[in-house]
């Protein structure tokens, strides 16, 4: 059976089952959505590219855009970056705000919201024109042009970020956040509005899969150290509190968002980006959970 | 180069740098070792055995049992052995107590202490005599009659373990626990006090870098599923709080263990055991821990 | 209205209301109770001695043992005792393993169970017959000898106590209880199975209202400034998590137990013994805070 | 010896100490202060009203305003106010986060900075002119025409007050703010920015020594239980983590302030304010702590 089948038959397997997940409710904006959609894209090292299902449609990738945001800091600050935001797992939520202040406002990964937020600040510091030069390099990284900020969604988001107006707030208290709380806190809201497609994503993440190399152009945007370290740190971290569950059921890294988009990255062979809007109660897309796991079970391309 | 001239190299290279790490001092016996022991092995599934320094010299593997336990739990109770604990990566240790109070006893994953006896009560009510079985368990999977438990240091380390008494006793107050405290301890720090080489070490783990199956009997001891949890399990949560830094820099599933030894296992491909005693901050191997480093950084080989 | 017509009224006026409390469940024997019994007994310094109800039936004093033990460790060891327990306020029991580990150890105050536990271990290393002296010195600040530990309780609360053994051994890996955990929670659980009647309890608690000395023999039992110390313990520690409220709504120093009782102390004017089993919330009786609050509305007698 | 020549004897002995305490220097202009000021005042409600020292110099009373508002919410909304606030003693200002999270964004009380920010809310709501109707509430209980907020200490607290701004932002996200955050914290920082002298505090706390009546027009401000609620308020929770050190060493409900000063009262007889800029390292008054000490211990004027 090749990639092609088993993502045909994964994807019909998993069509039809009771989708247990609810859309997400914190973000206004996000529930206006058409929550039957499923789509899944492979990218190949070896150039394949297929998909099925609402693949071409466009949808909020959210905290997707946090490993395209480290990838930008990383190349720019290199190491030094890990001054700023650890790499270890976090336990859940709830203590979040107990580590950060047990550990100086330093938060455990920038995955996590405090994680990204000090990511975003690094961002705004080192960019001349911020959301313009952030949105240029993930048009570059994917090779497409059509991808925009959704204002709709950030706005929305904006008007009920609260938490995140506090996780911002309380790191500039320890003195890691270098800019204006509310400018941070803007530019991380556009971030996460980002709209695209699994098509575009998974053309975007190909070069997790490639040493660090966009396949298009074969440009180097991470060393192959560092790109080994970004898929490191999605296999820790890359799913909220269910990270050790998706390591455990399907084995790659990843990283998910609560628009109901899941990346993940098989080093060295390709990336598959899956949409579903519906999520579990750790805030996973309830199906695109359900279908990595059986389509590295049929696969047998997990990394473990 | 080949691995046994990268494994050399590697060796060579660490075997001369200022070790910054400290002996174990909380248990006393453990103080009692040669600190400059530096020893290197690796089994392949294509049967190289390799090993440099004091490969043929027996450690106290310490939590590296845990994996074992771990295995011969999940093989006699299969997944229902997840209703007893998680396999989520847990913050620090200063969170661990919390974390069992909000999640009503159920520890984070089966590599922090809490989980471990868990573990080690599920052996003791399926097992006739339970540490003797395990032991026999134990010799079979490294194909070796030698290894044995130290009296001596499960006492001294029983003779300190109060904080492991709190943690089975706080777990026995939330139903998690089925035996008596005193001889789950009494059992957990038995198990916590097997001796073996780098070489038994390496022999032993080859299964799980061979889907399950012992190398040697071509015995099937996990089924590919489980086999890959178990790794999944070591990638995210084999390090204490240095999970996410060990699968950033060095990039395989592993387990390390007070008495300074350190396993790792590349799926389908190899296990290496390295022990050098003296422990950096975080409670791992420091030569040990480098040593893997900048083995998967020369030899390619990470998972990553 | 004299003191005896408020105490009066208000035990028929809470009497007969819905009583929406539970009897403790956690230790099996305590259910056995009859749980229909309200009483009250008062005694103040000028001799008045007065009860309503089963102000003459025995219960379990549980935790209102730990201001005794407190007392008897103060009295022994003076100032000192405040390097082994604070005097601060506890949050919830959630916290207090979190606050234990951050503060080395060192339990909030006396009367949760962490301090009341340590209190325990100081008595255990000062007295030459630990149940002996200590019942000895209850009978004589009680001037009554018909005081005894229930075997049944103790052993009924020893066969449950894990969560007091996990404590207990938390503490001692600190280096903060310097008897063995077993010893120390042997003696716990007997102190808290002491039975007595409110008669017998207002008449014991009368010294803290007498500026340390026993009414009947003019005994001094504590000096004046350790008892004003004493009396503001109970004040800001005495109810659990219902500290706060108590001094909200009653406005005195006072202790609960989950046996149902309640001392309340007036300084300079009486000491008031209250008996209801069932428990609110909390763990604090239920009829018994109603009838404070009401008694101490109604006498204008609380200390703000 | 009557109350004056307590007041100088214990003035004059803690004058000449070695202050160990240190200004407070989180808020900038807070360190622009005379540390060796050090000044107190009493007034009884027999009308005597001394004073020693700096007596009449107007000093920032911060904290010391979240009695002034929690008096005029509670006048405005009566027991409904509970619903917003609790009335337990917190643990540390560490665990103040945690405890939000558990208990929904409910403060424990309204003296942390998390329950007194939501009171600012709550005048917010209430009041025309929040600033201007507090200020005149303020002038009306002290008979006092010269009070004024200081603009260039709330400029200087809003420039540093991120932390406040996070747990405003935090507990807007579980809806228990209503108006916007920077208008909350706007106000917030205004409250705590009022300068008074010794004098004016207190005769302006003395209606709490007087069943909630003004002394000057016997104005009533609180029923008695109110009063009586108030104090026991200050009494579990007026002192940051000492406020259980304050009840066992003072014996009286009081409330303490980063600028220095603290305010004790002792019910049906007397409010007494002390000022000495350098804080203990619980952030309390150091001198201020000590005067009251001494003064209780000579006076015999504990409530305990």
């Amino acid at each position: 059976m090749n990639i092609k089948e088993v993502i045909q038959n994964a994807y019909h397997k998993i069509k039809d089952i009771d989708d247990k997940g609810n859309l997400a409710s914190y973000i206004p904006e996000l529930e206006n959505v058409n929550s039957a959609c499923f789509g899944v894209h492979i990218s190949t090292i070896d150039t394949l590219n297929f998909g099925v299902g609402n693949y071409h449609d466009k949808f909020s990738i959210q905290s997707i855009a946090k490993v395209l945001t480290l990838t930008m800091a990383y190349n720019i600050l290199g190491e030094k970056l890990w001054k700023r935001v650890k790499v270890e797992p976090s336990g859940t939520a709830f203590n979040s705000l107990v580590q950060l202040e047990v550990e100086n406002g330093i938060p455990r990964n920038p995955f996590i919201n405090a994680g990204a937020i000090v990511i975003a600040d690094v961002l705004l510091s080192n960019l001349d024109n911020p959301k313009e030069d952030f949105l240029n390099f993930v048009k570059t990284l994917s090779n497409s042009k059509e991808i925009c900020y959704s204002e709709k969604i950030a706005t929305s988001e904006k008007s009920v970020g609260y938490r995140n107006a506090a996780l911002c707030n309380f790191i500039k208290s320890f003195g890691n956040i270098e800019n204006k709380p509310s400018e941070v806190l803007d530019f991380y809201f556009n971030l996460c509005s980002l709209e695209m497609s699994c098509k575009e994503l998974s053309n975007l993440f190909l070069f997790l899969a490639n040493d660090g190399f966009t396949l298009a152009d074969n440009e180097q945007i991470l060393t192959r150290s560092q790109t080994k370290r970004i898929n490191a740190l999605m296999q820790t971290c890359g799913f909220y509190d269910e990270s050790g569950e998706f390591a455990f059921k399907v084995g790659l890294p990843g990283k998910s968002g609560v628009g109901g988009g899941i990346i993940a990255v098989h080093p060295k062979q390709y990336a598959i980006a899956v949409w579903s809007p519906k999520l579990n109660e750790k805030g996973n897309s309830y199906k695109g959970m359900r279908f990595l796991e059986e389509f590295t079970t049929e696969s047998k391309l997990s990394i473990f």
